[in-house]
């Protein structure tokens, strides 16, 4: 089984965490591979940087998926993650949908936490969006000071865990997600500092890349809604171009 | 006055249809602006041509809003919007979002038609995104026969009435909104054939604007929320990589 | 166009307030013509009293109404509107949902600001009716001290700042309504004191009339809804029984 | 103990077949006073004419609530209800509120049939409105030939019962509630007729207000949240004025 | 008429309390019979619990239920109320559903009161269920300290008041619901405490469970619903298996 | 890894026919051991069954669960599935809540389909209590002729895919989830029948309780949430009296 992991900022860096964590909880066997976006910016925080960067991902796409088994987009946005689906002839998930369902399946409520104030509307619109905002315990963020590129430090990881920790006593929450690539694989150290049960949002998307990959699916749902008849798309790459026009039917 | 009516389809036959629309209903003295999309498709029907519209779109605003009073994204599923939100310092409208809010100050229930069965589920999850699914009466599309570009015929007009008058007689709707830029300029007439209240998305959307920019607003809200440090944009045009920095702040 | 503002308050001081503030957004052209309720109390805080206002509201609507492109309920609870959009053949438009509805075109979530703690529940009732709740960040408002007659003085301007900064800084909102016709006017000295984006309910109620006005419409949507036969209508003027008939008819 | 029915309507007729349901259900000792609307229409069907029709009510409350255990709204759409309990010390119920209630506690799905189409909406914004859209099954009601004054004849009932059998069999309805104070008494006939469980709109809402009144409730609830001072109302009772001071005080 | 109040806790002690306020209330002529649960936890705070509680529930209905005209679940979660409406050929009502909608029946917004802090989540979903979670003020719990089976001394008194109070003043309920039947009993001098309406949860749902017994209702409806073949039913008792059998036709 | 399948129906065959599903579409390595309900019904169909179910179930997770990695309740209504939440240190999903995720991330609506009518305003309330009945397109169901224990013949195959042809054709689907136990095996022929996405519930379920033994959790989050003190449990065995101890903590 192979999984494409795409990385929809254009920091190689944090690519590099992501594929760490996503090899580390794969069954044996599976084959990860991983793109970074050529275009856009170094760390998504905001939902011009996500506009940009579903093309970046419709491009990786496009040279990269051909021959996976599922693939997942790693920014907790899920940027491109609709678009993809329509494209794309396997299972595609994202990091804010995948990690949420999942945290659903472990208990009542969850909340999410990440590393910037400006992710709080845009992370609450997505659990709207994915129809479990009954589900939802709590957002906390950062308020600064803390480098996605270079990733946590020890105060960024005990400011991190002293947020999870109030999620879980302050907010009810039975789960609590680590919302965001750059803060791929703090989890076990987080949830142990704290006594909450803490999600990596890499490694839950990954995992349910797999569980999809592994599944019998038949035809691609989504291509079969499309509908749309072939039509020139202008300014994309051959590859992605190629890619409409196979999903057009 | 200056509004800046952005057509995110690549078909200039479908912005000069939407520029009479427009300018038929502004007050005297407001001038209207238009752009056409030079990257994408010819007219948008899958959620993966609007987010290669979205960037289109914001190059556009980048081009040509720097100064205008406010402005249009004149596809119905809105590519874009809130990104361009974040990044422009005047009002932006959608053509989704503003018919939709203008058909509930005239009734209890609106039906959205338009020209293909590919828009029901996402003209479905925009009005669940702006969270008036209560007042949805329907959505009905036409299967088939419409060419976007060169616009209705008369069968397409009587097919699109006939769309209309069931949304009155059999759904309840007290206002039908006829959805997407390649219908702009038909609510009249379709509205004279049935006797139900056509609304045109296009003029809706463009008085919107309009009365946006009239009011006084003071700074802009989404930049004061931005909150994200300048970061090298890559893959987009000077002007629009200007914009991000200066919404960054 | 001649747009008809309506005051459901008794208070003739209110009524100059608000009407100043419509003369000054309009365009030119527009002409504002006002009535104050004969019925009612000098301005209106309950449930109950908003059932009296609605009969008096009504009432205006036919003794001033009949030359109208559009009106407007002046009251923030809307008082009457939905019976009077039954009656009335132009689009009639309510201080609450309107100013709502122009504050989600302006960004993700917005708050409402008024004057008195009764009107909490209430308002927040309103945006559930709207169907608007996930677009609400916060209702916050004095607890007394407020004269809704005489307006704000300097002290009842800084108190009313500091909540609508709290919306901004603690409840996420992006725009704040300044909620209520008693406080009509203040928004610009209101936003200017807190950096965020502040609206006057008034204004844009106003400008929410003159764009449906300009909009091309057909045949009024709710009257076609109607269906009643003409009944008798005991101890309402000859003409608002008029406009039951007319409207049955 | 006991209880005030009130008949928004001006037809006696109803009120009588409205009284005679009540006095039917109530327990040994309590006793039914009846009043009948002195201004409005001899039969609300549009919610202009609910909007006079709630004045009314507030009237009668002055004038026939002051010995009272507790009243109800005898008019499906609850004219005026939330007014009259902030003014009334005793419980009020409507018969929409209290009959979708009841309904919830005997099955899970209810189904709302009635005599008019232009109920169809009205009554669904007030399931909404009491939060309980995910528990109705369906609305359905007869298209003309209906005479709410003088009630249902053999030919009425039989639609009537064909209406409420499709919502047990096609719209899985566990309970139908017979919608509107023209239709008291039918239930029995109508159930038996049928097969699906009929609940009598009248008769449920006096046992509910029956049940409240035997509860130990100690203050009124909403006059304590009221807050608002003491203020001139013209154009009312006397008696009327007077409860509103006393509300406020 | 005959109530069965079937008690899921397996505490004497509890019922005692439960019958005593439930023959405070009932109407003169009203029989209460009780039951107590034969197998589970002397009181419930789990859901696990709750899962016992429910068979037991069923065992009791079976063993007691066959001459009553209503039954009462007195356990806030309602264990196994669903299933005993499916097999009882008479109304069921539980602890919860029941207070909830009579609390809606008297203010727009209630808040729950309880003992222990595990009840937040369950409570919350058990409002969401009923689909009156937009009627909800908020839900407080005592931290320990609370013996569900002896019931509340004057410190619990004391503690659970000012819940109720802050129900009122911070969260804006205008009803508090004391939630769970080691609180019966409690609600008049609680009420008298605070200046807030206070209702007990046994006394609202017994007062329910009467007035569906004396409405008119033919057949019940979720047995009509049922369809299943009777099939054998393993490791019950005779007298629930026979009651399986008679509901299933 | 090892995980358990607990049938909560008494039907062998249908264990069987689960387990050869679940061996099918695990990874490599992965154990599957089975349980079968001691106490309750063949098959499932209605509330009252599952409540038996629910306390079978929890008989079975003492039982068989000590040494597994995760549980599948194996039974489409989840009976009992929060209750084992709070008793197993390991996480346990639901046919139903497992699948339907599944299909979450699979496209943006799906139904269900089964083989009893009854079964329609059930799932029902599962998807609402999801949280995801905006994603829900239909529920269908065989009105009939189906002997779950027996599993599907030729005609009860053709029946099945004709009602998920319809959930992709009328109701919109992307994909439609096989909902029951005793269907188990079935989706990939129906699928090849069909042209529309089919999702084995069984198998779907199977690949989440891998997916979620693969991750690494730290300690389980239900249990920290319980809080409760040990008591004595009544009338189960002395494993489930010692699970719900431990759990108390």
């Amino acid at each position: 089984m192979k999984l494409l992991i795409a990385n929809p900022n254009t920091s190689e860096a944090i690519t590099a965490r992501i594929a760490a964590v996503a090899r580390a909880v794969v069954s044996p066997g599976t084959e990860i591979v991983t793109a970074t976006a050529r275009t856009g910016v170094p760390y998504i925080v905001t939902r011009a940087e996500a506009a940009i960067a579903a093309c970046a991902l419709l491009e990786m796409m496009a040279a990269h998926g051909h021959d996976c088994d599922a693939a997942v987009v790693a920014a907790f946005g899920d940027p491109g993650l609709e678009a993809a689906r329509e494209l794309m002839p396997v299972p595609v998930v994202g990091l804010a949908e995948a990690s949420m369902v999942t945290a659903c399946l472990l208990g009542r409520r969850f909340s999410l936490v990440s590393f910037a104030q400006a992710f709080v509307p845009w992370y609450r619109d997505s659990v709207e969006r994915l129809g479990l905002i009954a589900r939802l315990a709590s957002i906390r963020c950062l308020d600064g000071g803390f480098n996605p590129v270079a990733g946590a430090d020890e105060a960024g990881e005990a400011a991190l865990a002293e947020l999870c920790r109030r999620c879980g006593t302050e907010d009810g929450a039975d789960v609590v997600v680590l919302a965001g690539a750059p803060l791929a694989g703090l989890a076990a150290r987080i949830g142990a500092r704290t006594g909450v049960r803490v999600l990596d949002g890499v490694a839950a998307a990954t995992r349910q890349a797999e569980a999809l990959a592994g599944l019998p699916l038949g035809r691609p749902a989504a291509r079969a809604a499309n509908g749309a008849a072939a039509k020139p798309v202008t300014g994309v790459s051959p590859a992605l171009e190629a890619m409409f026009h196979a999903a057009a039917g």
